[in-house]
């Protein structure tokens, strides 16, 4: 072995849900939205003949739209690759102390990858019989504290009320709160980021905004707390968001109605969806995200993942510890999810 | 101050070149093409109409285009968004000893931004009198080894012999080459990557290619030392190229034609302005690249400069020791030479 390689910095990567390159499949595996986004955005293309230039390296366009949105000033928006990106640039700058940062065990896989790769110790905590975060667990001397609202690949969320205790129980740490998925139900924090200068919400436009593809998350703080987040960034890369993000990204804000109408009928669809496979014996824990997480009284999470997958409907299965007889199955259409309960049916 | 700041990592961001939104201005400051991308590029644009989906992790077109055009196994090639996101992911991975790693003392300015973020220890190494790198000043015990080839912002390349010596004196670090300019003259260390595990030859779309705002690096080297950044990158974000880059990155290369005669024009201006500056007093350092560094007998480079934008022509200054006297000047089209020639005259 050449000696090179003792310095290498060695991970375990994480695995991303599986991407299937054949299109003649459902695919409900990674909790894409079924609908296009806005048809707006594509008429933007046409000022990707501008790509001979750097983007603007502050993504103002962009920023502004989400901040216009969100009714808070540009100087409290973070803007990053997905809200991956985003949330590694937080544990890079926030989460920089000795001490153990706190996430559910139950949670997005990605919290305790990024802790090994930037070495910071941390410690999950189990969630309650019923999946559900216990609030004083986290009122501890920590180096930070982050978990989603709702929760994945639980779908539960927790009230405004439960997030603000935590974070002002936590006021010496940096708390982030990853609302990947709250356009689908709960009440996001974001009306808390003037109150607490230690609370970062972080969103996505690869759910609710049905643009997956293009690579765009955002975090939300007091100005300080973004600050110090943008002088990491440029550290790193000044130019992360490149021009097709930039302008079709903020396109897609300006389309509300579009926005609105792709949500609900997918809330919809979850609806009936929970409604109908309850009548097959199967039980959902209470899903306000664009998936649910279902199990069943007899049938075994696997079997039917794997039976789904020779049927060409992908489905998530974990093999972890307390959750490996669930399936987490994404929202897709009324007939995509119609042809999922008839193969359910097949089986029970 | 609340406590959470104690533990924030604290870094001097870079400052990137200008980026001014006004359109009416000659625009020589970040060493962009100033011909477009590949008209075959844009054709692709109907493609994101896929962007509800998450973009294919491994960015496998995109890959195996590159791997194709550089005759290589698409497992030796890593992407990224632009080369600052693949050197920055190759000091994460490979600069993680103890040990001080080597870059010239002038050259790309990020490397040491990149030392500070991930706390790496580094050395500057002072370039000689004419600007060139002493190679013999890096066969010394180090952590790791980076240098661009041309190199910036002197424009001045180095032969594959030279290249070769300093990483086959150092087949204990890891040994990055970035080749960011490497289009515009020299030859490629890309002909070594079979031959020695220890060598990281990278490279960028932003510049022969003319797709800065696509953001796409590259980074060629032996299996293993792309199977070792893979795993980072799969550790930090799984998803960062984003659909369109896939898809217009992959089409770019498809057009050598129109490649090679846009690098071609380039080359053409630049030995055609360099001939013209000659006359006025001015000298450059021999470029390789698409950008000059220039210095005059008795004209001041920081008046040139400010005189410049006022002009509405922007290049780039430097306010740094040894170079505060040197202009980097993009090449543009011969029309936009010319009038920076003409006003060059003015201030004769």
């Amino acid at each position: 072995m050449s000696r090179w390689e003792d310095n290498v910095r060695k991970v375990v990567p994480y695995v991303p849900g599986e991407q299937p390159k054949c299109t003649d499949i459902i695919k409900l595996n990674t909790n894409e939205n079924p609908y296009g986004p806005s048809p707006k955005v594509m008429e933007k293309t046409i000022e990707l003949e501008k790509l001979r230039l750097y983007p603007d390296d502050k993504a103002t366009l962009l920023v502004e739209a989400i901040a216009d949105y969100h009714n808070v000033k540009p100087s409290q928006v973070f803007v990053g690759v997905g809200s991956d990106d985003v949330i590694a640039m937080a544990f890079m700058t926030f989460f920089n102390s000795d001490k153990e940062i706190l996430f559910p065990d139950i949670t997005y896989s990605f919290y305790d990858v990024w802790a090994e790769l930037f070495r910071i110790p941390y410690k999950r905590i189990a969630v309650d019989d019923n999946f559900r975060i216990k609030r004083e667990d986290y009122y501890c001397e920590n180096g930070g504290i982050i978990f989603p609202n709702p929760n994945a690949p639980t779908g539960i969320v927790e009230s405004l009320d439960f997030v603000e205790d935590i974070v002002k129980n936590n006021t010496d740490s940096c708390v982030i709160v990853d609302e990947a998925y709250i356009d689908f139900g709960g009440e996001s924090a974001l009306s808390l980021v003037d109150k607490y200068d230690n609370l970062l919400v972080v969103r996505t436009f690869s759910k609710s905004r049905s643009m997956a593809g293009i690579r765009i998350g955002y975090a939300i703080g007091c100005e300080k707390l973004i600050k110090f987040m943008n002088d990491v960034k440029f550290s790193y890369n000044s130019y992360t968001m490149n021009m097709p993000s930039i302008i079709l990204g903020a396109e897609s804000i300006a389309d509300e109605e579009y926005f609105r109408s792709t949500v609900n009928k997918v809330i919809e669809t979850r609806e009936y969806f929970v409604e109908e496979i309850a009548k097959l014996g199967f039980t959902c824990l209470p899903s306000a995200a664009n998936f649910v997480f279902m199990t069943h009284e007899s049938l075994q999470a696997k079997e039917i993942f794997e039976k789904a997958k020779e049927n060409k409907i992908y489905v998530r299965y974990f093999n972890k510890p307390r959750i490996d007889n669930y399936l987490r199955v994404t929202i897709g259409t009324k007939e995509q999810m119609d042809t999922f309960i008839e193969f359910l049916k097949s089986l029970v």
